[in-house]
């Protein structure tokens, strides 16, 4: 194990003398709030939490922890889904709060510059307001920020048309562990420039560099949207129309499947009485989107027809933006849902698309052998399936701590076999660190260790992450 | 300097004993051809070439230099424009001419999996044959290959609207400098799993790697196109109604400028006798896709009014694929008619799409200053101009040689002031090494140099590129 040093009262004091008293707290309420994100139940407590204001104060404080081999992680709203910002190794964490700036939304280049710390939302309707869109949407984007996204390479329910976040960055600034500053990329569309030191960091879950801005593409916002919730009576029969509805050639800007289970979760979190109807074993949410309204209500049609062939049972249109919202806010609190109903494991599978219903299959099969009750849904449209594993009363607390890894291995080497991987939008973080090795050899875990010595030789920045050796 | 071991005679006898005759080649035919790629008059022979047919073969023969010091050279079709191919140091040229097979193109997932030989072109058609798109398509489709695509990221006209060579790559198989193979990615739209190895090889020029397979991402083939050719009376007015036809909210799938002399080059080398008239000091080249032939009639109006304020002075309508091939003919033949007509040298610079103007009039500003005619031309949408420098009679040799570099880093040094870059497709290869400075601080080269040694501890794979430590 790496072996840190404590953030003595005597490095605090240190650290207020130089950065004052705001920059650092310690309270009970700020040291519980940062000592855990939406993953599962950990609970790890950093010694003090940072809030820097500008670049140069992250580098000054990185620096200090590199030199005082303190470790520090970065961490923005805290709403992560792989436990990526919980300091497992204590020490400081550095929040991203007062780094929370749109600094510049240039219209004639449809580009965004921003701080870490803003969140997602936010850039969405700033960008709107101007005409423009900033696809990446994870389901809490109300609170994320764009550093946790970039960190994570969120994703949402729009990557499917419009891509990941990934996709929309130019270029960064970041602060590397000995407190260097230096920008990547350039603020072009397309870039052969060197090695991209950009999308290396993109995804690297703050274990290489501390995002301090990002540069982020933005493209004209769509005039108009429509949803359709289609309604099947068996789950794979949902999965299997989501590629048909692609083969015919049409790119949903959302599409979106849940099982029965999910959506009775949401109807109870969000204390919704309608009755869901017996023969209603899965639904998808397919939203197209464009400037032309009779192109929408024609491609509507089409998919219709399509889903037909997949024994719909129903279809029901939403056409104004308020009844689009309803549709989708059963879909968008499921996380909410069945994290406060139960306790659960949430796995963030990804396949190619057309293996949906193959993956789902498997997810139930595996679930009988080993006795755990799954919900499922997610992006089906990009072959992302968020499996919750149910801790329900059958399960022993000795079962659900050694048998169930048991099956969300198999679950995972199932996807790996499809061509699929563990993860598509939540990253490995903490939580995914075992099953690393079912999608990558020795040679490629070797070469993301040396690629993390590299850029933080001391191990400090977010230490105890992505299966990286840590000792 | 880098110090190699000689490939002697007994080497190349020792390569025949294990691979056959069929997989080595020096005579002087195939040395000639792998001794050049398209940039300027570079002239570099290698000792022999191999003609790889299996992954496996390609492990053998890189493990093969590695043990044995000698340095390899990854070449597709040598159509390169920065000397990226070029075997500056001699040795092997490994060339995947005979690793040229589409394995599979999945129509359910919309994907295809190739060998690195595939032309562009050819796979361009094969998914087009069953309604589906493979966008990225550089000048040079016909004969290059997407190995080499890969290599440099390339772009071409349809990156405006659809990305570049990056955006559709799922996963790579990619052989070591020690001949370990390893598969990056997954076949997923999205993937947060591990730092991606597979953004880090792209555009990484053959320096870390060599790709033996690709998946990558196909689309829906839009059903229509529609070009228009605007001229104008000056050159920086098309290059102001480039933005104004984004700020409109109309993305084009291709969006080309050319000034008049490079028109005039084009006339010249597809021998066309049609007269250009002297008001048409610049054009542009817009087209538009999608499914909806109405659609692109309204948008083409559209596009035409926005056109009108930048004092367009004639808009052609190309309707048909052969009046559209007919007109992006010019364009597309632009780099060899250079080639073809003069000497030059080539810049790939990129910058914001709406500051194109002030590069435009800088490189005609810096003409003047150092007394060269450049011309320009290049992929307007992405702010990608491809500025020709052209040795006229009046520069002696030694103002080609020494002061025109100078000019050069002055235009680069401009695009890094605009937030620009140095190569948006082509790439730094062989010939802007000496100006990779320009763009990146010495912590970003360390840290290139740093990653090239994790991959390629004995620097055997394509030396001498990408301004990275030859020694």
């Amino acid at each position: 194990m790496l072996s840190f040093t404590s953030l003595t009262s005597n490095l605090i004091e240190e650290l207020i003398q130089q950065f004052g008293p705001e920059f650092i707290k310690y309270d009970a309420d700020t040291i519980e709030k940062y000592s855990h994100d939406w993953t599962e139940d950990f609970h790890f407590p950093p010694a003090a939490v940072v809030f820097p204001t500008s670049t140069q104060e992250v580098s000054q404080i990185v620096k200090w922890c590199n030199e005082n081999n303190i470790p520090i992680t970065p961490a923005g709203a805290c709403t992560g889904l792989s436990g990526g910002m919980l300091p497992v190794f204590g020490g400081i964490v550095l929040s991203t709060l007062r780094l929370n700036k749109i600094l510049e939304i240039d219209k004639r280049n449809l580009q965004a510059r921003v701080q870490p710390g803003v969140i997602n939302e936010e850039l969405q309707q700033a960008a709107a307001a101007l005409g423009l869109y900033y696809p990446p949407d994870p389901s809490s984007k109300g609170s994320c920020t764009i550093g946790g996204n970039l960190a994570h390479n969120a994703g949402g329910i729009h990557a499917v048309k419009y891509g990941v976040t990934r996709e929309y960055v130019l270029s960064l600034e970041v602060v590397m562990a000995n407190g260097n500053i230096i920008r990547t990329g350039a603020n072009v569309l397309k870039n052969s420039t060197g090695y991209s030191l950009t999308h290396l960091l993109i995804g690297s879950e703050g274990t290489l560099a501390v995002i301090t801005e990002a540069t982020l593409k933005l493209i004209p916002l769509p005039k108009y949207r429509l949803v359709l919730v289609a309604s099947f009576p068996q789950a794979a029969l949902a999965c299997e129309a989501v590629s048909a509805i692609f083969n015919a050639g049409i790119t949903p800007s959302a599409l979106e499947f849940m099982e029965r289970d999910a959506i009775v979760f949401g109807y109870q979190f969000l204390k919704l009485s309608d009755k869901i109807p017996d023969e209603v074993q899965a639904q998808l949410l397919i939203e197209i989107d464009g400037n032309y309204p009779d192109i929408l209500q024609q491609e509507a049609q089409q998919i219709g027809e399509v889903l037909e062939k997949f024994q719909v049972s129903d279809i029901l249109f939403a056409d104004t933006p308020s009844a689009q919202n309803e549709v989708f806010k059963v879909r968008r609190c499921l996380g909410e849902a069945v994290k406060g109903t139960t306790i659960y494991k949430e796995e963030d599978t990804v396949v190619p698309r057309a293996e949906l219903p193959r993956l789902l299959n498997k997810v139930k099969e595996i679930g009988k052998i080993y006795g755990f009750t799954s919900v499922c849904y997610g992006h089906a449209g990009d072959g992302n399936l968020h499996v919750n594993i149910i801790k329900t009363p059958e399960l022993s607390q000795e079962q659900w701590e050694i048998e169930i890894p048991k099956a969300i291995r198999e679950i995972f080497q199932f996807t790996i076999e499809l061509k699929g991987t563990l993860s598509g939008e939540h990253g490995i973080g903490f939580v995914q660190q075992p099953y690393l090795e079912v999608a990558f050899s020795g040679v490629e875990i070797n070469l993301f260790n040396n690629i993390k010595k590299l850029w933080d030789p001391n191990g400090i920045l977010n230490p105890g992450k992505m299966g990286l050796i840590s000792g």
